[in-house]
């Protein structure tokens, strides 16, 4: 056992020494007393954005006060930060904007895709295995523009998609599997089928190449509070194409979308662009700091950060592998590449709770975090995850395992 | 005119000096070299809020990262601020939830109110005066129920009500004029008619008693970054009276208003209590600056703000009307304490620019607002505003008026 671990520490110290976002890692407000493998629920902090915030805070809207919505450029955020988000989900400009919830985007997107197709596509297919919200708001959506909505299996949605279809909605990667969804495959499907396709970014976003325009993804949302380290619950984003922006039909047609806000018209004129996403004012403490931590991403390519993702979690299975007794945990993230988002999660079997193990390892300083009933979810953030890292969490994994003992069924 | 002004800078001087209030201001980061009088679109920065919002990013998300979900409050942070909004509006606890925009939160009353009324009331009354996004969120809130909205100026609404009547969405205070319209009166005759009333509080929360236990108001909403001073787009609140809070049907069931929402089941279960108006993940640094910002009401009732507000309006007038020769500017705020926020606004008569009138005003260190095309507006915010204030205000507007002519009609 100890020839193994010396091994694999060795070849962890190797890869840290090759790689090349190693010193990513310096931008972030984390020491080495724990290893974070929660990036994919809550990003860490950038260092420099608290001074950020100070500044917004103190001088922006303590000193300016009014004054910073023109001269501080608040007014114009969500455009410029959508801006900032956009080549990293693969859109060119004036796409993507700034703002409200995941869940609020996934209304106005799935709302607007359904007013796009006809009366007679009738129906909304969603990923039966979404996270919960967006099959919550789809229902919502469905239900107030008249259309059904059906939840199909992922694998199962190109054989679902029909003449009926009005759109789908579908997670790029799974909250609790982790697995990846074929984006380019099933938007092509959907066209193919006549059908709008609406991608939740949320767990491939930062995480891996996701190249919206060149699949010709009609609508995307995403959060960016996991990879994109905005922090908690920092605004979610919307991608609207830009052959679907004239015809861009809000269900949350707020003054901020207005082609004229401040000209208080009682008529609704929508503006033209990303704009037309806007709803409220913009929640600007968050905002901001959300632009400040996405400086971290200057200078580096989303397949720069795929490839050691990749690597990352190749690395993290195999060290279980080599360090767990078989049948204690079994990956449920799948092992072909083409299919495996930015975390592994392990199903806790023979009785085990996972929420205990998940305690247990969070006390020895592996934070991860679980889904019930039985998932450790493990997220692999390459911007400050290291491999060192993945061999730590692999082996206390294996200590807590060793000494947790699977429960008796009753 | 020396002596006019000797006088009211006496009486300013001696109103100051027995104003309760008075002290309050030196909680909020504020100098003396302008006078800020656009609390009513942007409030000002109480002092502890930077220290606080550091620690909330520093230590909360910084060192603790995902536990502060739980150990910090984050998770709990909409009711628990609502809970603190809640008696600045007249509302017992529990009925408060804050997040979203107001924007978002008109389209979850008015949805909401439409869909406790029966089939046959098809009609949503809207304030025709209105702040305009009500206006265009209520359009849509029709539009997805099955109604219809009808504009309706507010001094005609109790002869507009009838039995096609669903709701009526009315703006407390005026944002334009500052009239304060009848909330008991309305609410009344809308209960008369069978009808429900929404009302948007965001020019009178924190300003003025608005008791919407006591008038029996059925949905509300409103801001948090004008007289709660929470910040530049802080989020805003929902009060859904408790007698509606079981049938409550949110457009926007997003997982946090799920009644187990770590359940992550596909079927969506509406929690009980104010935590049905939640939608997506709250934004939390947004939100601990607002709940921060709050301290500054501890120890205020509202009243005694009221009560300063009506001097300090009345004082301005009285300046105004003494410092600016006649016909140069007419105030549109009315006269009568029943019928006045806490804002005046005047408008500029004989071709006056009311845009140029402001950047003059604002230059010479007194801050207010205007609103096209013709309206300036001033906001009194008895927490940090006093009446040496309303007096070098009116004080140097008539000298900016005095050296702007008027313009000559084309």
């Amino acid at each position: 056992m100890s020839d193994l671990r010396d091994d694999l520490q060795r070849r962890a110290a190797a890869l840290d020494a090759a790689d090349v976002l190693a010193k990513r890692r310096e931008l972030f407000a984390l020491d080495d007393s724990a290893v974070y493998l929660d990036g994919n629920s809550l990003g860490a902090l950038p260092c420099h954005v608290p001074a950020r915030v100070a500044d917004v805070i103190n001088r922006e809207w303590g000193d300016l006060l009014i004054r910073s919505w023109d001269e501080s450029g608040w007014w114009t955020a969500p455009e410029r930060i959508g801006d900032r988000i956009a080549p990293l989900v693969g859109a060119a400009a004036g796409q993507v904007v700034v703002g409200d919830s995941t869940s609020v985007n996934v209304f106005k997107a799935v709302v607007a895709a359904a007013r796009l197709a006809p009366e007679s596509r009738d129906e909304i297919l969603v990923d039966a295995t979404t996270f919960p919200t967006d099959g919550y708001i789809a229902e919502s959506a469905a239900r107030m523009t008249g259309k059904r909505l059906v939840p199909v299996a992922p694998a199962d949605l190109p054989a679902a998609l029909g003449p009926r279809t009005a759109a789908v909605l579908v997670n790029h990667v799974d909250y609790r599997t982790g697995r990846l969804h074929d984006l380019p495959g099933l938007t092509a499907a959907a066209h193919a089928a006549g059908a709008l396709a609406v991608w939740d970014l949320c767990h491939s976003a930062g995480a891996l190449p996701v190249g919206l325009d060149a699949h010709h993804v009609d609508f995307a949302v995403g959060c960016t509070y996991k990879y994109l380290n905005g922090g908690p619950g920092s605004p979610a984003y919307l991608y609207v194409a830009e052959r679907h922006q004239a015809a861009f039909d809000s269900p949350l047609p707020g003054w901020n979308s207005h082609t004229d806000p401040f000209g208080m018209t009682p008529g609704y004129a929508p503006a033209d662009g990303a704009a037309r996403g806007r709803v409220g004012t913009p929640d600007i403490l968050s905002m901001l700091a959300l632009e400040a931590a996405l400086d971290v991403w200057d200078g580096v390519a989303v397949e720069t950060v795929r490839e050691k993702s990749l690597a990352l979690t190749d690395f993290f299975l195999e060290c279980v592998d080599a360090y767990v007794p078989e049948g204690r945990v079994v990956p449920v993230t799948p092992a072909a590449h083409a299919e495996r988002g930015s975390q592994v999660s392990l199903r806790c079997d023979g009785g085990l709770s996972a929420g205990e193990v998940m305690r247990q390892l969070i006390a020895r300083g592996v934070v991860g975090d679980f889904r019930r009933p039985d998932v450790l979810r493990f997220g692999f953030t390459p911007l400050y995850v290291g491999f060192a890292d993945a061999e730590r969490a692999a082996r206390v994994l294996a200590q807590v395992l060793a000494e947790t003992p699977g429960e008796v069924p009753a």
